[in-house]
């Protein structure tokens, strides 16, 4: 399709979607939530104030999970992995506060599922790393590693512009609400956790639970439902992975990837960014790879469908509904039942 | 009325309200997420790995708000607010996976805002005060207080037993599904925070913005809403605060509780614990005088209304339903319009 027409195509489907939901209630069959994965381990060093106990039990690792499913399911069950030093808030309301995936989703037929990674959000973090040090029990150098990205930097990354505080022409992430966006942000402690973090067992319990959803990851958590499927494919039904921090090198063994349907999905400047352009380069590599081997892996740059100005957090920029139409129809083909 | 045809009044209410769900969806007119509070704060040690810049801005001090108004709203928004070590998580599904206050308290009627606690859950907290002793930027004695609490010590404070691992005679909590309720505590950076607790302050821009909340605390946060009434009465429905670690002394100002509709919940065995009994005399103590300034204050023990058997967790008991219900009649005589 040509450019004029692709983007003809994009806006009469909003406008249609849209029509459609104008103050129409939202029907649910069934929403609540749950916890996948988690152990149980013994601390004496769980508390360093004298208040509580030092020692005892805590249950770790667990990941959150919150759920809604519609009256009417039409679709897959959908499962949304945040990236880095956010949360399962990612896909709620945008900043600027219109609609968010999540309820976009549920609204077009679709089972959806939000977690919070291991460690982060309504998932437990385990700060007995901390207190051992204070405790004397460890040295200062084994104090838990516990950061936040500041917005000086998270700009850059997120590329709303080439430098803070410089904003690329066209972006079409909501600066206007900008503040309500870093209020998004929390404290990271991946750096804590062991490889794979432990979201990805968790995520593969739930896909089991779930019975054939498709995983769909953010930036650092991109690569998590890759490390998923290779624990087990039991349970996915598909992989979007939105701007992954990393795929899978293309010298991996690629047969966990046989006859999965794979979208890896960029934004825009991604050329114009010293952090996302090889890491682009790295995930057509990898969908080559995994094809040869028997998926049906496709890395799209949303400019090339007829999306332009979007950024890191293109599931809250202004066309983000347009182009959760667009990959509506994506999860729609690539879940269709098959001939061969 | 005796506690026999209190019981069964229960009993039939519970009835009507199950057979009237039953398999019914839930109709949304509208739900989505939003943040109150918060503010930039500069700092140079963010992080102390080397993987991220450690000087720049964050945002902390905000707190999250996940809401959900139905169609059909036929009384007043409630504001549900977890206590130590919890999330919001608190209020959705049990542990056992029967319906949450939040989906039931909808489903007749009430928009409902469930927050996460500042420095909690999706609510960030500042990693700084770890770094920066870390970056030998502070003394080991400065580290910000993050503990967790055990199981062992949660069982006694949440009323399971009198000890771990004895169980109360007929207690409620369902301990069958106990290894999910101890992935629902998170670490707690409570002692790193200033009097009152931020989240008291954005409760009070939370209780404007809703123009007529009902404010439902638990555990520590029970005292949150008093606090905010005393920062400004200004949107406040009304209070309920249940098992509250403080409540405001009877020496206190009582003029910010005039006119107000304040309920303070107990569950069962608060006389066989020496944490709790105390707590339960100072609210009594706290209601008689602020019913002397003008308020309409009660205390009420779930055992003296025919519930028996509640742990500190009552929101999740097996009859948490059969509560919730009771309290939806308080609700709804709390905030009637009244004859003068």
């Amino acid at each position: 399709m040509t450019h004029a027409r692709t983007s003809l195509v994009v806006a009469l489907t909003l406008v249609a979607q849209l029509w459609a939901q104008e103050g129409k209630p939202l029907q649910i069959q069934q929403q609540g939530s749950f916890f996948v994965g988690g152990h149980d381990v013994h601390s004496d060093t769980l508390s360093a104030t004298g208040t509580r106990a030092p020692s005892g039990t805590i249950t770790v690792d667990q990941v959150y999970v919150h759920y809604q499913i519609p009256v009417g399911v039409v679709g897959a069950p959908l499962t949304f992995i945040h990236g880095c030093c956010l949360t399962g808030k990612t896909w709620e309301t945008t900043p600027d506060g219109r609609m968010g995936w999540d309820d976009y989703f549920v609204r077009n037929g679709h089972a959806v599922y939000v977690v919070d990674q291991a460690s982060r959000g309504r998932s437990a973090a385990n700060p007995s790393g901390i207190n051992s040090v204070r405790l004397g029990k460890a040295a200062l150098d084994r104090l838990s590693p516990v950061s936040s990205v500041s917005h000086e930097e998270a700009w850059t990354i997120f590329r709303f512009g080439s430098e803070y505080p410089k904003v690329f022409a066209g972006m079409q992430f909501p600066l206007d609400a900008q503040a309500e966006f870093w209020k998004q942000m929390v404290a990271d402690w991946v750096e804590a956790l062991p490889t794979p973090n432990p979201t990805v067992p968790a995520l593969s319990e739930l896909a089991q639970r779930l019975n054939g959803t498709i995983l769909i990851s953010h930036s650092q958590s991109g690569i998590y439902p890759f490390q998923t499927a290779v624990l087990s494919t039991k349970g996915i039904a598909g992989i979007i992975s939105i701007e992954p921090a990393a795929c899978p090198a293309s010298t991996d063994d690629m047969r966990p990837f046989a006859g999965l349907p794979i979208l890896v999905l960029f934004g825009d400047y991604v050329d114009q960014s010293a952090r996302w352009a090889p890491r682009m380069k790295t995930c057509r590599d990898f969908a080559q790879a995994a094809n040869r081997a028997g998926a049906r892996a496709e890395v799209i740059a949303l400019p090339d469908v007829g999306f332009h100005g979007n950024s890191h957090m293109l599931m809250q920029d202004k066309n983000s509904l347009q182009v959760a139409g667009w990959l509506l129809g994506w999860i729609d083909r690539a879940t269709a039942p098959r001939h061969r």
